[in-house]
């Protein structure tokens, strides 16, 4: 309830703001700066519409007549009283066991159990609401047990780490058996008489629809065609470099290339961009289901409940400064690295790929990965430095961390095998070109402008001296930055 | 700083709704609502000042220049790096020993670390901001912690519950000695004639401090004289209730009502009422450190940062309506449970009460008190039913509970003990008059002051009557409920 007030709030100050954005630019911006008015107060207010305008570009208008329902209040107190009940049953009213194992185990649980409902209900909100705030309350909660048991089996020996699996399913902490992934890579084996495509077949089992859903979710995540399509073909790339580490990243070159990147990953991220499209042009009304009148519009509205409350399009312009670049490379790589989690945790804990633990924690990630990528977002994109990282960001990054160091802990052997030579050379070439275009971009780029500028003022200046000889000195100054800063200053320039 | 903002947000708000509110007294008010403007927004605007201006007796203005220095700022990525660091050296670069008991408990201790540093950057601020918002923010961490912990202690037998406290401190888990706590009361001994008064200077021990100190810090939270004194008299009727159970609990009749309710107790709640009459008045002026020019001045600006941004008087209002009375009865009845349970507690779990755990006990429940009363107060003030309650308050209350079931659990024979027939009478009547008062009040009373309304009302009836024939029958109704409703109606009706 608070967020959605919040929420409105912030679209009526942003419409407030983007009325005065109007006012000044029909008003006294040509005109110059009256000396009336104080020139500093005017220049605020210029600042903050513009960002507005550049923010409300981005992000959609919601309407919301404010109906908050019992399904949308906050039930602490009901919690309270229900979690004291409970409590009460099955520590006065059962029988305690005496078998020690089993009561710590059930401590345990009921010790997690305790801490989602406090924070279930208590929690600090993240930027999404809908289906409810209560949702992402609840994966916020997850997100910190899962943190705290990375960091338990972080701090036990190799052994006793993969053995304490054996708590969560007794099948866990037995050695996972060697498999052979090497096989016959030709797409028209003669061999086979009777179908000769049989390996294109094999290859077609649970994981082309696990990649396409994949990469659909991790398009509405990222929300960018580009940055989707590079982590893409950078995780195939990885898999190439890393096969000597896990057997089961060698596939066939059709495989990787035509299989994984062109039709599952490439027709998840089209599907994603679609979903997105619609997501940014659909209006964003929200009315109290008793608030409408038909049937139809009642079961539309539930529906609509499982979508977002509003939308942000995210505009990483990774290119626009150092700082954005920067972190734009920091998500492609904490994003790559998370992926690669995913295999080698699986590898160094002895679980099976088909063990439910390790679609739990996809699951996990699906739903913890949206929060944290928006508010990686909101954290660059705000103009500010005094704002903090999300919660959820902080989290992911932390668990991503662990997760690595558990891996290097565990086995540091697999780790540190020799990469091959022509893996190392292309990995070097890749990085010396990012590093290449980071300083052409950032640094020579801007030194080059800015002789072009000096240059193009030095001649331009004999014309202009006579003219502006009335407006004293400082005005060729302000002349000089006026294509780096932009457009105003230059408007007022010519204008005079 | 956001929740400098947030406050300072309000401040202006509450300005303008009472200048709003002076507009409505002055104007529009005495003349009736005029049809040109909608009543219904009118009556809106009246509700809200009217409880803003209520709201603003209670809590005083804040003057804030908004300077947000380093200290201030989230250090989110500065946390988020450092943990990382440690976590990279405690896991990689040290050994991991052998010893598997060893690491449970340190990967345990870690966990709660990594916990606390999550929380003490990203947990939900509270209504304190003084000296640092993060240090409220670690000791709703601490509760978390401790909740969860009582909770796992709770699920275990008592005999591995109570072992279970050696792995906190080895000299814990083994049975407390039997006490005498029976003793002489005489307050002149004629028996021993070196030092007659012997038995007075016995009780002279570290507790009197303990008494004045717990009482002083008690009446800062509690805000209220007669709500202090009501516990610390009903605490000394507990401990002469339960003496059968806890022979500590045994006094002399003058170590009861003089030394401990009239001294100790009395003293520290009149000092506490003194620094709540100076908290009150003290001017809240919050000037960024660098932007106080004298030395002097920048002293005492940082002496000020330990204590509070701004205060509210609590004004508990027991008999105002049913459920502030019965909320009031609900804190009085919880604070007197967590007293208890200090003493119960370190009797179940065999904890010597010199232990340092008992003193840090009572240092985290000073610490979260203060602010689960500030939720409580505010929870109840409240005015709409949406607001949730703090989760600070649902947590204390969660641990009281918690802890009064490890108690019940561990220990249900002493709790069963009979309660001698004498006392029983004397909560029989205790219980009795409250709930006759109850009714009175609010019941008995409410129909009494009707029927008198009714009385009067047909008495006066004739003459109203004939002058109000041109104004409808309406007026009359409304004057039914002048008297229960409050002034400005009543006003209007004397006017027309």
């Amino acid at each position: 309830m608070t967020k959605s007030e919040s929420k409105r709030s912030g679209a009526s100050a942003i419409s407030a703001a983007a009325a005065a954005a109007e006012q000044v630019n029909n008003g006294s911006l040509d005109a110059g700066f009256p000396e009336q008015s104080p020139a500093g107060k005017a220049k605020v207010m210029k600042q903050t519409s513009r960002e507005s305008l550049q923010r409300r570009n981005t992000e959609c208008e919601v309407y919301d007549d404010g109906t908050n329902t019992f399904f949308w209040r906050a039930h602490t107190l009901t919690v309270l009283f229900i979690l004291t009940c409970a409590l009460v049953y099955v520590t006065l009213l059962e029988e305690t066991p005496q078998d020690t194992a089993y009561n710590t185990k059930r401590g345990i649980v009921a010790s997690i159990l305790v801490f989602l409902c406090f924070g279930v209900t208590q929690a600090k909100d993240g930027p999404f609401t809908r289906p409810h705030p209560a949702y992402w309350r609840f994966w916020l909660c997850v997100s910190v047990a899962y943190e705290l048991f990375l960091i338990f089996i972080l701090f036990q020996t190799v052994h006793d780490g993969r053995q304490f699996m054996k708590y969560i399913d007794p099948k866990l902490g037995v050695p996972l058996p060697e498999r052979d992934y090497g096989g016959n890579c030709l797409i028209y084996d003669p061999g086979n008489t009777t179908d000769p495509f049989h390996n294109v077949w094999d290859k077609m089992d649970g994981f082309v629809p696990a990649h396409f859903l994949g990469w659909y979710i991790k398009t509405l995540m990222i929300r960018d065609w580009w940055m989707c399509m590079i982590i893409s073909v950078m995780f195939e790339f990885l898999e190439y470099s890393l096969e000597h580490q896990l057997p089961n990243f060698s596939e066939c070159w059709w495989d990787h290339w035509i299989m994984d990147v062109l039709l599952c990953n490439s027709l998840g991220i089209y599907c994603g961009m679609k979903t997105l499209a619609w997501l940014s042009m659909k209006p964003y009304q929200w009315q109290g289901l008793w608030n409408i009148p038909t049937y139809k519009g009642k079961i539309k509205r539930i529906a609509f409940q499982f979508t977002p409350y509003s939308w942000v399009k995210f505009e990483w312009k990774p290119a626009s400064n150092l700082r954005r670049w920067l972190a734009v490379l920091g998500i492609i790589f904490m994003f790559l690295l998370a992926e690669l989690n995913t295999f080698y945790l699986k590898f160094v804990l002895w679980m099976p790929p088909e063990h439910y633990l390790v679609l739990l924690r996809l699951v996990f990630f699906v739903n913890v990965g949206g929060v944290a990528m928006r508010e990686i977002y909101d954290f660059m994109d705000d103009p500010t430095f005094h704002k903090k990282l999300g919660q959820q960001a902080w989290l992911v990054s932390t668990i991503t961390v662990t997760e690595f160091l558990i891996v290097l802990k565990y086995d540091p052997h697999t780790l540190t095998l020799p990469i091959p030579f022509s893996v190392m050379q292309c990995w070097f070439l890749g990085i010396l070109l990012i590093l290449i275009w980071t300083l052409w971009r950032f640094f020579i780029r801007d030194i080059t402008l800015r002789y072009k500028e000096t240059r193009r003022r030095k001649q331009e200046a004999p014309v202009d001296w006579d003219r502006q000889l009335g407006n004293g000195s400082t005005a060729a100054a302000a002349s000089g930055r006026s294509k780096l800063n932009g457009s105003s200053e230059t408007l007022r320039q010519r204008k005079s």
